[in-house]
């Protein structure tokens, strides 16, 4: 009964964003640092939870504390809420523990009534800057509070400048607003069916119950899911006195960053316009000056400014994304954040703020997001090729990174596209809004016509590392047609284009991609996360070109090389064909005799492998999927085959048919194969050995190879093929008179398995987690059938996250732990590692360290996120 | 090193038939008893073990201490193996720890050769008793040991008797068996490619062997399999000196129980053949004499052998099954084990026990093998039609019941018709073997023309609770034209009979069978277990006459009612063309309506099961399956979906096409349907509710409805769906005025739930585990589709017993204890049951009982297994 729900910016200082929302915790900070900042207070986030637990009600004892805080405010600025002369106008924004930039909903300018605003006219003597205040508060509350949307809103203003003869919304006059504002009513009146709230107590309600609604919006809930926040959060509302960059000349407002987002460069950057409001910045609507321009304009104000930056840098030790206001020639600080950034950014950021001793090694690895990473180590332009090219037309670089691809208009066409397969999109759009933020996932690179650096579509776009150009004024986009032109040349979907993040150039065609070049921060930052992790890094690869490019990116062995992949068509070699007639085969003997025809295949396989690791560990699973995943689907195949084994389409038939199971991924695969014909374990087990011979030969570090036994739920399951490894490898061995270790172990990817490891653990040398099987069946749900249902899981808070992206701990990750305690009790040195997917999540990396695995094992290009990973779980948990 | 594998039988004394097996430890018992045994040692079941572990050899030290035992007892009994004047004999028997009868091999008269056959027949002054006995052992030891088939010897004996124009063994002379032995011989040397061996040590490892390889035959596997008999145990050998019922008219072999093996009456039962060895007997192949003749033929010998039977009935304080031997005058024991009976036997000997105060109460429910409960519960003859009917012929009453279907001629047919859906076998043989044991298990009834109450038919049939007609001599079978004949009449497969296993009569055509009138032995039986069990139980039943037989069977309220049975069409009412509509419908609104007409069918159904339950509590599964389980697959079925609906036959594709799923076990199924289409739940709720509402009102003990959510890994899942029953629930009992008590809990039947139990059950107030899909989940296989593997799985010896049938306690059963830990932690009243078929198992039970459920659920004809395998496990570990 005694909690408190709402804080005056000035009590908040150290409540804590989780309480106050990062925006309300910063603006308490910077008040306790004494920077100018319009007064103002907090409704805190529990007060969000308490507005869902009441079934989506502000309760009276929030009502009663927010209207104890206007009186506060009230007092504080000597105004007074809806006075007819000199009205105390507030911003009612959101702000949630995490930064979710333009997700939920804003509303500027409340307090202001028919009565008020000739108060705020007289008051400023701007008649014109009070009704446009106006005009944009009736809109902002139709829109967010009221849900009436702001199409039609727009359509009346557009009339108006037609009427007019006028183009720029600055040329409409007093009366032209005036008129707005009564048209936006009186549209008001038809759409809610009563007159347009006057009451500012009224106002101030309904916009916080906005707020707090905007906190499930579609858009918020995507992002939330993307970034792993959880729903329980809520968000916070920060009710905040006004002061306006739109009252003239002498007024202006920006946003600026303390270092280069894209780059991490030290310097000052951002954009301002003097005679307007945040929202024109941030939405792109014009195009803003650079804030180099404001020391030419007001030395004063930026000195003012850059003085705020250096205290705020210090104060939070991290690159500070700003908000700022001038009002008539007094400059106000509205916001301040740790700012979004790029890979490169982030990367010389944090070695920047290590060299400026404000941070340790430690705490600069902390800094950086491991996820980020991944847009530096994916393509970029061939030089040569990009030399060769001419840009057609140039906008902002707003995020690094090379795109090459299809056209497409809409986020939802993206979607879609994204949905059947098309994985180069380039999502042109005259700017974007946060309602494409699922287009905007999907999309390979973005184009817009209009906004700067710090528009919608280039915050965003850094954020997910996607390439970005913005505000490319040569891009006019021709929505009815489905069309755009850039540069005088018409695109449709589907045509192709290239787009340059770091610089801004556009290019018609596809310019080819190469790989990434690592720079020296990204080995800086590498080399101190090699330093300070305690897990390995290892890689899923099944070629020699995965593993060396594997390698490249720091992986110290593989963790997981399927051997399934070796039995398709590879390099011009013929193998699907060889693996169909062992499945044909009648008996033994012809299974054998395909095997056989497989083995040197899959020998060759492993040698360029090993000689890729040159002596780092490989761990080698055994043929997993079942076997219909390898018969032919088509006629055609069915005749290919036949004629190849010389027996007739209807044989090749039955066995398909008898090959059909009811639940595949339950069925008879992983060892269970392998039990029923232990020849393929045989073969599988004399390529593995006689390529580790071979290159040992040569080798200057011998290669030990980890022969993995998938799917093991039984220990006898295990010893069986066990058996079979061990007594064909060590034939081979002594036949060939040389010296060879190896391991074997097994896949932890069955529930029983983790509640048997210590029987397990007896007779394996290692243990890999599979967490993906893992997953499926510690929830009973295929990956596959649960994308039916997953959704609405999501839509109705059952789920949060995907369990296939992070390991769910609760669950998946109490049998992994399980698993690992009993399998070291009866082994102690028993290797422990995983090979799921999510040995290349941070939040799983981090839970492995915890759990104290050997390892982790993932993609390629994943290997310098899990690095950093490694290292933040270890500096957070140091292992002894 | 130290370890000893052969013990004398007079060394065996409380060694334990663990170490000795079941025939070895009764033979010491009886040597430490004082009663007349032929003297001999037991090679011990480590020993069988060992023999595996050195890859099928039998090593030197137990090839040492076996010969250093023959040593001990050629001194005993002042004989010499293969000595040409007096040669020791041996017998070499299979004894497991578990009496397997017939399932492994036996050796007789092994020590004869070429030499000590003329010793033998001059000491015995028998010669045709010694040729005899040494054309058996060629037989045998060609057979047995080196695996040659005992068919073309039987050929060489028929050929013998042709030419000689007789018919009886008996008739030949010693000059024939003196041929014969040539004939074998020579028959074993082509087959083998050596002399048949001279040297009785190398015949006396040879027989060894071979019996320790008997242990893995297909039809030992087969009969541990279904006792569930781990491999491990392995088998004992038993090497005896041989006496001889053959040895003339003063010599015979007999096989008695000391109680009525099928009633349970107390009398001497049983059946003994002059001048025979035991293999005529069991074996079948002449038809012996009543025990009760002996009395008249030779009554010192019958008193004698009363005697040692009330000895041994004292002794084990259990009925008796015995061999004995009479050797030239002198009655010899040869082996005495715990008789296999009928349920009914069972119950009555329990019984008696207890009046004759052999045995308490507790002693005598340990006694009886729950499952055996299964023959008295299955249907009897309608005792009109029976009376009305003439049998056509008769044969012994082997093995109670009443059996009645279509004739089949060999198990292997058997077998095949059983897999394509034909319930009701009756297996015609000449007589069985122990390689019909697959086929007798498919078979309603067994009908033999050959082997009296004591052969393979009889005593197999009984244990398995099969109804059984032995050696019947008016059946003749043809088996080249696969025919049999009646009393003349001609039956080929899939004509009609009846059998009456009580009577031993034989019925043409079908005779109308009824439900088993359960005896008054039943009801004492099951009063006691009811006295000493903790675990309730329930039954799994989803209609009013399924309740109602549960209950006659000792139910105490309904443990899974499985509601999507009623959603098929049902005593005339059109129920699945209402649930595809639904499953087709657009929208909420169009499922609702289609719910609505499925709401008072359900209700109906609820309100009949209510009054069968009486005021006992039901458990109500809310809609478990997935939705394409409904849907019809012909293109008439979708052609009156389309037309019922109004829409067209592309559209329901259209749905039906949507609704297929890779792995349907693991997808859009249990709660997660409800959670996408609440409607189904609040429908569900209303039914149970309203018909509770209803019931009660004239009710004398009011129900308490449990519902149950299935599927639920994740609490969240659970508390959606418990919201929406609570909430309708609530609303209906509110404005009925009416007082209902209900509770909501869930199955727990995912891993992910056990790991969880914690946090659900402080939501649940009960759990009910569902083992059937828990087990999928655990071992990762689909019980569909792990058929194909399993087979060689139990091959493999990887698993031994089918974890469906009973609860793997390593790894689901550990999940189970977690479940029941984590879920009384937070809830200490959480009730706690089992509703997969593991319910009616009884080891199942007892581990149930042991974790501390508070009931089981079953099916209706499992509810007296489930009693008194809870007792049983009540008396074996009591619970506080």
């Amino acid at each position: 009964m005694s909690k408190k729900f709402v804080y005056m910016f000035k009590e908040g200082h150290g409540k804590g964003k989780e309480l106050l929302g990062g925006k309300g915790a910063n603006l308490a900070e910077m008040v306790s640092l004494g920077l100018p900042i319009p007064d103002g207070f907090t409704v805190t986030t529990e007060a969000c939870t308490q507005y869902y637990a009441d079934g989506k009600k502000i309760n009276s004892e929030i009502e009663k504390e927010i209207f104890a805080n206007v009186a506060k405010l009230e007092k504080e600025m000597g105004k007074k809420f809806g006075d007819p002369v000199d009205p105390l106008l507030v911003s009612v924004r959101s702000g949630s523990r995490a930064s979710m930039p333009g997700m939920m909903d804003t509303i500027l300018n409340l307090g202001l009534n028919d009565v008020s605003v000739e108060g705020l006219a007289a008051k400023s003597g701007n008649p014109r800057f009070a009704y446009d205040s106006y005009r944009r508060f009736i809109q902002m509350y139709s829109d967010v509070v009221m849900e009436v949307g702001k199409a039609y809103f727009e359509e009346l203003i557009d009339e108006m400048k037609h009427k007019k003869g006028i183009k720029e919304d600055l040329e409409l006059t007093t009366e032209d607003l005036k008129a707005l504002c009564l048209q936006f009513k009186a549209e008001y009146k038809k759409k809610i069916g009563k007159e347009f709230p006057q009451d500012p107590k009224e106002q101030l309600l309904g916009a916080t119950a906005a707020v707090f609604r905007s906190w499930m919006n579609e858009r918020a809930e995507i992002y939330r899911r993307m970034h792993s926040i959880p729903y329980s959060w809520g968000t916070a509302v920060n009710i905040q006195a006004m002061v306006f960059g739109n009252k003239g000349d002498t007024s202006g407002t920006g946003v600026a960053f303390s270092r280069n987002p894209a780059t991490g460069e030290k310097m000052l950057y951002g954009e301002y316009l003097m005679n307007a409001q945040g929202e024109d910045v941030v939405a792109g609507i014009r195009t803003p000056l650079p804030i180099s321009k404001l020391q030419e304009q007001n030395p004063k104000i930026y000195k003012e400014f850059t003085d705020i930056v250096a205290r705020l840098e210090a104060h939070y030790k991290d690159m500070q994304d700003m908000e700022f206001t001038i009002e008539e020639g007094k400059l106000y600080m509205l916001q301040t954040r740790n700012g979004k950034r790029t890979a490169a950014a982030a990367l010389k950021i944090a070695i920047d703020l290590v060299s400026e001793k404000l941070r340790t090694e430690q705490e600069a690895i902390l800094m950086i997001e491991p996820k980020l990473l991944d847009g530096l180590l994916h393509p970029q332009f061939d030089a040569k090729a990009l030399k060769a090219a001419k840009p057609i037309a140039k906008g902002l670089a707003a995020s690094p990174g090379a795109a090459a691809g299809k056209v497409v208009f809409t986020a939802d066409r993206a979607v879609e596209l994204h949905a059947k397969g098309e994985k180069d999109l380039i999502l042109v759009r005259l700017e974007t809004s946060p309602e494409d933020i699922a287009g905007m996932d999907v999309a390979l690179g973005i184009l817009t016509a209009r906004g700067g650096m710090t528009s919608h579509a280039a915050v965003v776009a850094r954020g997910m590392g996607t390439c970005c150009v913005a505000g490319c004024g040569e891009l006019v986009l021709n929505e009815k047609a489905g069309t755009a032109t850039i540069a005088g040349k018409t695109y449709k979907e589907g045509d192709l284009i290239s787009l340059n993040g770091s610089t801004g150039e556009i290019y018609d065609g596809l310019i080819p991609r190469v790989e990434a070049a690592l720079t020296g921060d990204f080995g800086t930052v590498m080399a101190w996360a090699d330093k300070y992790r305690a897990l390995k890094i290892r890689t899923n690869a099944d070629s020699y070109k995965d593993t060396k490019k594997a390698i490249e990116f720091g992986a110290e062995g593989i963790g997981l090389c399927r051997t399934e992949h070796m039995f398709f068509d590879f390099e011009g070699e013929k193998r699907t064909i060889v693996i169909r007639e062992m499945i044909v085969a009648k008996n033994k003997e012809d299974r054998e005799k395909a095997l056989a025809k497989l083995l040197p295949m899959q020998r060759k396989d492993f040698v360029e492998i090993y000689k890729a690791l040159d002596g780092m560990p490989a761990t080698i699973r055994f043929l997993d999927p079942p076997l219909h995943e390898f018969v032919p689907h088509d006629e055609a195949g069915r005749q290919e085959l036949a004629k190849h084994c010389g027996i007739s389409v209807e044989e090749v038939k039955q066995v398909i048919d008898s090959l059909h199971e009811f639940n595949p991924m339950m069925g008879h695969r992983g060892c269970r194969l392998a039990i029923t014909y232990p020849e393929i374990c045989e073969m599988q087990t004399r390529a593995v050995i006689e390529a580790a011979i071979e290159v040992n030969k040569t080798a200057k570090k011998p290669v030990v190879p980890e022969i993995m036994i998938p799917l093991v739920g039984e220990v006898k399951e295990y010893l069986f093929l066990k058996d079979v490894v061990v007594k064909t490898a060590d034939a081979i061995i002594k036949e060939s008179g040389a010296k060879l270790k190896y391991l074997v172990g097994t896949m932890i990817e069955i529930p029983r398995a983790c509640l048997t490891a210590d029987t397990i653990a007896q007779h394996a040398e290692f243990f890999s987690f599979g967490t993906n099987d893992l997953t499926q069946m510690t929830f009973g749900f295929s990956r596959d059938d649960a994308a039916k249902f997953l959704e609405h899981y999501y839509d109705t808070k059952i789920y949060e996250n995907d369990p296939f992206g992070t390991i769910d701990f609760t669950g998946v990750g109490e049998l992994m732990k399980m698993a690992a305690i009993k399998g070291k009790a009866s082994r102690k040195d028993l290797k422990l590692g995983i090979c799921g997917e999510h040995g290349g999540d941070p939040a799983s990396v981090e839970f492995c360290h915890d759990i104290g695995l050997e390892y982790v094992s993932c993609s390629p290009f994943r290997v310098p996120i899990a690095r950093l990973a490694a290292a933040q779980a270890n500096i957070k948990n140091p292992r002894k």
